[in-house]
């Protein structure tokens, strides 16, 4: 579609909008706590309507949206998964028209892809953080790339010559939320300590046995070998490590394989702090420019 | 001491006492919702003569305890751990007594070992389910076995001629409890489904990746593959699955060890399932007859 228009990432927690104008500059930025897991079934097409496109100024613009409102709890009927390997311009003709009224809706679909130790994986609003951050340089379309979007459901990624070739999914951020909020390992946030960060790491080992080392959290405190103030951040630093360390063997990827870490950039260091130590090249970048760029690039026909 | 005497399996949420008479028989059992998780500080020793003892009838006889009682949250002043390896008798010759007066109370203190990995293990109760089921037969007091003691805070334990050498806790109940409770794959409680707890076990592989495979619990059903009332059985195959994969590896226990499970009969079957289908020898015994045989003897004077 020609500029303007509006695109949106539609996730769980939030809606964030951006306006493109006729130059292709990005004007307004607004964020809405309207994400799906927020609104009751069938709500989202009608506050779009009534809240969004008001407020942004874009009654008339076709929109395009990525994220967990092409599933089965967003929009109303699911928009369905992609299957890997999938490029941009499979992403771009998959589009899914959900209003064809005056100004149409459309949403990216999610990618579904085989696990390399068997059973599926999805996504949905992370390929658009994908492509995004690989059309920002013609040589990420180019040969093997390893790419990290850490979070709640943080996603690793094998992109070859631009395509997406299989991912899979660790449930880091939720894990780290539940236990600090729920089990024995609980307690209130602390500053981030980046010496227990790092023992977390190490403690982490080859990644397995993780259920195990977990309980390093609490027998550390509880046989006076840490003070409790550090446990927060020993455990974060434990699911991270475990992460970077089993999730390059899982997909197959070789030591050399340049690393990006496309997501919250404060994220995003400890992130490549961990893969350094481990004699990984890995790199930081913004998550919300990638999804804007994804985004932007999908409404404008795909990647030139 | 000599009976009669009183014996409590003192831990987080419950209290359970046994009157052991005269003859050595056990008489009255009963169980109090007074779980050190439910005390507030201070409050245990004094429930304890006005709750406890009247009930059960023993206002006069001398009490042995084990579990969390002995923690910093429990009685009053902690019991130290005593250090691994520890057989029976140094368990006995390290009970603390924590009230003198007419009618002695003595608390049976927790292990600590250095796990295989790096870091401390602690334990508080199990120890005393352990020697219990030692004490059930001369053969498990030679050569070695493998203990497992599943539950909230699993706990993994090798024992050699009668001495816990090392122990790991893997948190398996508890991340089960608090990911169906809160977590992407929370839901309400399905039917036990054997076919999908087999399919957890055997997606658990090697049991590595552990915070990846879980979100399959998800990805199967949200890509078709499996009902969303199985999710529940598979999560629990993929947890025991990935305990059993990595446990007996992490102690470096050789595979014709023979294997004891030692708990809640139930659960115990689930863990003799899997533990068959990957080719160990394990056999299921009750958690609560340990405990008390544990009790016993641990007042009788540790084993003849």
């Amino acid at each position: 579609m020609a500029s303007p228009f509006l695109v949106l990432d539609w996730g769980t927690t939030n809606l964030r909008a951006w306006v493109v104008g006729e130059d292709g500059r990005v004007g307004g930025r607004e964020e809405f706590p309207m994400g799906i897991g927020r609104l009751a079934a069938g709500e989202a097409a009608r506050l779009f309507e009534e809240k969004v496109r008001p407020r942004m100024g874009a009654e008339a613009l076709p929109a395009l949206a990525c994220g967990m409102i092409g599933s089965n709890l967003g929009w109303g009927t699911p928009v369905p998964y992609l299957d890997c390997p999938a490029g941009m311009t499979q992403l771009h003709d998959s589009l899914c028209t959900v209003s064809d009224g005056g100004a149409p809706v459309r949403i990216v679909p999610g990618l579904h892809c085989e696990r390399p130790d068997g059973g599926p994986d999805v996504m949905r609003g992370e390929e658009t953080h994908i492509f995004g951050w690989a059309a920002g340089d013609p040589a990420r379309l180019q040969g093997e790339h390893l790419i990290c979007l850490p979070g709640t459901h943080a996603k690793w990624v094998r992109l070859v010559d631009g395509r997406v070739e299989q991912f899979v999914t660790y449930m880091t951020g939720e894990l780290f939320d539940v236990l600090r909020r729920h089990s024995v390992l609980r307690g209130t946030d602390t500053p981030d300590n980046d010496d227990a960060f790092d023992e977390g790491c190490e403690a982490a080992g080859d990644g397995g046995a993780l259920a195990s080392r977990l309980f390093t959290a609490r027998s550390r405190v509880a046989a006076g070998q840490m003070p409790a103030d550090r446990a927060s951040s020993y455990l974060s630093g434990l699911l991270i490590g475990a992460e970077i360390a089993s999730a390059p063997t899982l997909l197959g990827v070789a030591p050399e394989t340049p690393v990006a870490i496309v997501g919250d950039p404060r994220l995003g260091q400890r992130y490549v702090r961990s893969m350094t130590r481990r004699g990984w090249t890995a790199t930081a970048h913004d998550g919300d420019e990638a999804v804007l760029a994804g985004l932007v690039a999908l409404a404008n026909g795909g990647l030139a």
